[in-house]
């Protein structure tokens, strides 16, 4: 493993650490040598690759917002209808807010009103559904009589929704809640010649997208000495 | 004004203090000398009122879930079907989220996952969009094919998704989007004859449920110091 590999990884188990840490104890009450602990490497460590706690905040904020755009992208890739592509990158998205600490984190940091990150994934969320909202009335997918900026409100609320209830009871963020939804709004929103094309439960896409789950979780501590040492110059 | 009444408006006067310093400072860092100085009163008045900070924050959750009871049978009894009264609630809920932050906070505390409180604002809340729902079924002014726990489940995660949406950016409570959402979502939940009858906007009946501001912002000294002595007894 080279050196930028080791900084690297390094940089993404803290940015893994915090994000678990940010959800137990919320941001305010989060302690750095938590994170770095959780990381499995020193404070020094952690004060290479982050300034100070915000800008551990954003970097969680930021990689949330990337893991959310490079799903997206992928999931357009192997879906027919943009109609399909948004119900399915929903679907993408509560799966990783049920599963992924950073996902969970860089949407909540984003809406609690602790900090304004400038890459938000909510706003990169709500760009996303309209662009695909978008698409699909170009390509004639899209009832006629469907106002796109309520449509995509309402989706990005129901998903934020899903999110804030979630935290309480998983139950909000279950694949069939998701499913109900879509069943309800799809026979609305799709033109009637393309409504028996959409699955409201999400496609074959959704899977194939899933991210490889991130190699780090703690480094080991020669690694860390060795990038501590040869990284600064 | 009797004594009783006095203790009550020094009780209502804690909670709407504490709900302003709950929300801005957050419910681990609130301070109960802010809540107290905040309601023009004592720190020994609060103590009388309440045991400790979980005490008071239960009383604003509490106090939350009673304004959305109340405010939700008058507009059922001022509304002729029962989707519409679902409708117009859904406005009033929106409106008390923007203007009440009594309210605003008691959704806060009952979604942060700071406290478990028993009458959570956000349960009756889904109890009542699930009542309504029944009661248009039953009355034949609902749609043949729709699944009620979905549009349940939709209808209460969309306003979550605004109130948490809404506290970076209070467009999301604005009335245009609800409406937005309703128009989107009514031709598809009402059954044919009765969507002509809807009015996604809301009517009268949200206006005419507006509760009367509370009458107490903060209790005079000498008000406050006759209900200390007099009440402990």
């Amino acid at each position: 493993m080279t050196k930028q590999e080791r900084a690297t990884r390094t940089r993404q188990a803290l940015i893994r650490s915090a994000a678990v840490v940010f959800e137990q104890h919320g941001y305010a009450q989060a302690r750095l040598t938590l994170i770095s602990s959780g990381a499995g490497v020193s404070t020094g460590a952690l004060h290479f690759h982050f300034e100070n706690k915000a800008a551990v905040a954003e970097a969680v904020v930021a990689e949330a917002s990337r893991g959310l755009r490079d799903m997206s992208a992928a999931i357009r890739r192997r879906t027919d209808t943009a109609l399909q592509a948004l119900v399915d990158t929903s679907h993408a998205l509560v799966e990783l807010l049920r599963g992924d600490p950073v996902s969970r984190a860089g949407f909540r940091l984003s809406c609690d009103g602790e900090r304004a990150a400038a890459p938000d994934p909510r706003m990169e969320w709500h760009h996303r559904v309209r662009e695909l909202l978008d698409e699909a009335a170009a390509a004639g997918t899209l009832a006629d009589d469907i106002a796109r900026e309520d449509a995509a409100a309402a989706t990005v609320a129901v998903t934020a929704g899903f999110e804030v209830l979630g935290r309480h009871d998983t139950e909000w963020l279950s694949p069939y809640r998701l499913t109900g939804f879509w069943q309800l709004l799809l026979p609305r929103l799709a033109a009637a010649k393309t409504l028996p094309l959409l699955d409201p439960a999400g496609t074959g896409a959704v899977a194939s997208a899933r991210a490889p789950a991130p190699a780090v979780s703690a480094v080991g501590e020669a690694e860390e000495t060795a990038a501590l040492t040869a990284e600064p110059t």
